[in-house]
């Protein structure tokens, strides 16, 4: 009877109408039937997306449609800016390491994120910087960078620049054109409630200009041939077909509640873990300022040890919950509130971390996280 | 009432307890849980390749696996020898190209193969090629290289052999470790019988020592990143944890047939198709000595436009073959034989494709085509 309750950064729980889709009779791709999909797939993204401009839909993870960003844009020498506080900002500059470009790093203390103000000015004393690549849901700490202030500074540069959306498409607001976002690569597996197997990447006209003169070496990430064939609806390579044909009924949920609708349900969820934590007396680890609608990260209290708590939520309980990555190992505990959710999930989350905590030695009021989460979530309501 | 039956080339139909474990609810691949499952795919896929090599599992299609074959062995300016007849042999030769790796081409003419003696004969000459490529079934002209034989050549010298088995693997025999396949890379939509989303890639010793040294920029496709984390049963990046549940049911059928058994019904299936196409008075396209038993490549007769023909098979009568690619365009016809299908499945295609011949106008006995299977299926018994 043990339940798989999933409150991790990706994957994110499936819908039961996703699974259903998910185990329908396979389709061929070269076919008017698939086009008709591949279409209603692409409009559905440029929706969710916030964009007019193309996007381009891969047979990988979100690190494949990372790596296809910044090879299908770039030339080996080329200078780019990184602009990052976590796991995920580190992979951009990995990425251009192996591709021999060159990479000015703008490093944010972890739990917080790089303003504005600093980026204008290291974009103003170096004009050659061709991209600017930053996260928006920085999963490893748990924070959301100012994107719409991002975009401002660069916009106004020959720069282009570059998001990582994999972890907030569809959970954290990002308006693509309003808030000038050149490249946004994305993920099925997060905010988009489908299994891992899908990279997303949209592209604007600013992008594509440098796009055509790019010199890394690359084939399957080229996204020139999906460019190519975007006209004629059709993709380079095959297709992931039954992720594709799953993603229109996880897009159609997500219209059916709409796009706003869907971010203020996320920040609820958000501000109800944060709730539930403070409730036990625990701390949270990314600053208030940027504290991210797609993850909580709360400081694990002293002496009691993060990874074994994990484990046993999630091998005795069922709840998974993610652990800190590298140096915040067994210090955080990250509860993500993104895909399939609704409070009741939280709150079985908050619960059971309640049960664990105490069996650890933690000391509380029991039920003082859910309490406090459920507050929180009926209006600030008391006896 | 229309069916959806699958002839083609990728994507193959997928069986019913495959599409159900495509719908299973999804699990987090950091997990003690996904562990075991991955394990078990792994193991499971070094028995269809017939290895005991390490076999890595990537997010992508075919052709990720290929390029991942390319960039994680080969350093810019290395010299390689592309040993192909097709469309998809010539992929070998765009992906090399696309890192600067200079390409010697042997090249069959269309509907036949390469020969071990020419291959010998040109490694002996040039001592330092770094790399044979070439492909198990090459489906654009429905011919089936001898990898035997060219193993055999390939191994006696500082070379490495590699094989785009993406059509073949489980349908056509390829013993990777008795013929010395140093590296072949595979995908799960053909002779797998999932939908399109995993790339496979086998490796050997020899192939590793040439991995160590490889200067290709790359990260995603980077095989030392899945080679680093296989001993701790884990991915780089986020597998497509769906398609590999699926996959350890696939091949759990696999295993319930007997991979001998299944390459001896692939072949029943393709002689079948041929003595068909030959009671039609048609004309097969590729080499009698070569041909595929994946995917048979017949003739158009004169004055019938084959486009025309697989179209109206496929959106009238929902029976889906392929017709020809780049030169072959209009002038054959591709019947796949891979993938999950029976003996009856045949027979559907071959009656649908008599009717929709004579609609176009060719003349013949209808049931002719048919008749020709089912005497070969049944042994040849007549009245």
């Amino acid at each position: 009877m043990k339940r798989n309750l999933l409150l991790t950064p990706g994957p994110t729980q499936v819908p039961a109408r996703v699974c259903e889709a998910l185990s329908r009779p396979i389709i061929h791709h070269r076919t008017p039937q698939f086009q008709v999909f591949l279409k209603e797939a692409i409009e559905g993204l440029k929706e969710i997306y916030q964009t007019k401009n193309d996007v381009y839909i891969l047979a990988s993870s979100g690190t494949g449609a990372m790596e296809a960003s910044v090879c299908s844009l770039l030339s080996p020498g080329d200078k780019v800016m990184i602009v990052e506080g976590g796991k995920f900002g580190e992979r951009w500059t990995e990425i251009c390491q192996a591709y021999g470009i060159p990479t000015q790093v703008i490093k944010a203390e972890w739990g917080k994120v790089v303003g504005p103000k600093i980026v204008e000015a290291a974009l103003k004393k170096d004009k050659t910087i061709k991209a600017v690549f930053t996260t928006l849901a920085e999963t490893s700490t748990g924070v959301t960078f100012d994107i719409k202030s991002l975009g401002k500074v660069v916009k106004e540069t020959p720069a282009v620049l570059v998001v990582d959306a994999v972890s907030g498409l569809g959970v954290e607001d990002m308006k693509t054109d309003a808030w000038s976002v050149d490249v946004a690569a994305s993920a099925s597996h997060k905010g988009l409630m489908l299994p891992p197997g899908l990279g997303f990447v949209s592209m604007s006209a600013k992008a594509k200009t440098l796009m055509v003169h790019s010199k890394c070496p690359k084939y399957y990430f080229d996204l020139r041939a999906y460019e190519k064939v975007l006209a004629s609806v059709d993709t380079p390579y095959t297709p992931a077909i039954g992720l594709v044909v799953a993603l229109l009924e996880s897009m159609k949920m997500i219209k059916e509640a709409g796009l706003e609708n869907r971010f203020a349900h996320y920040r609820r969820l958000a501000q109800a873990t944060r709730k539930g934590a403070l409730g036990l007396g625990l701390k949270l680890y990314a600053d208030e300022s940027c504290a991210s609608n797609v993850l909580t990260s709360i400081c694990v209290p002293k002496g009691i040890d993060g990874e074994k708590l994990v484990k046993i939520m999630r091998d005795q309980h069922g709840v998974s919950i993610a652990g800190g990555q590298a140096e915040l190992k067994g210090k955080i505990i990250r509860i993500a509130h993104m895909g399939c959710l609704d409070e009741y999930d939280l709150l079985t989350g908050i619960a059971c971390l309640e049960k664990v905590l105490r069996e650890l030695g933690y000391r509380f009021e029991l039920g003082a996280g859910v309490a406090s989460a459920q507050k929180f979530l009926n209006g600030g309501l008391s006896l």
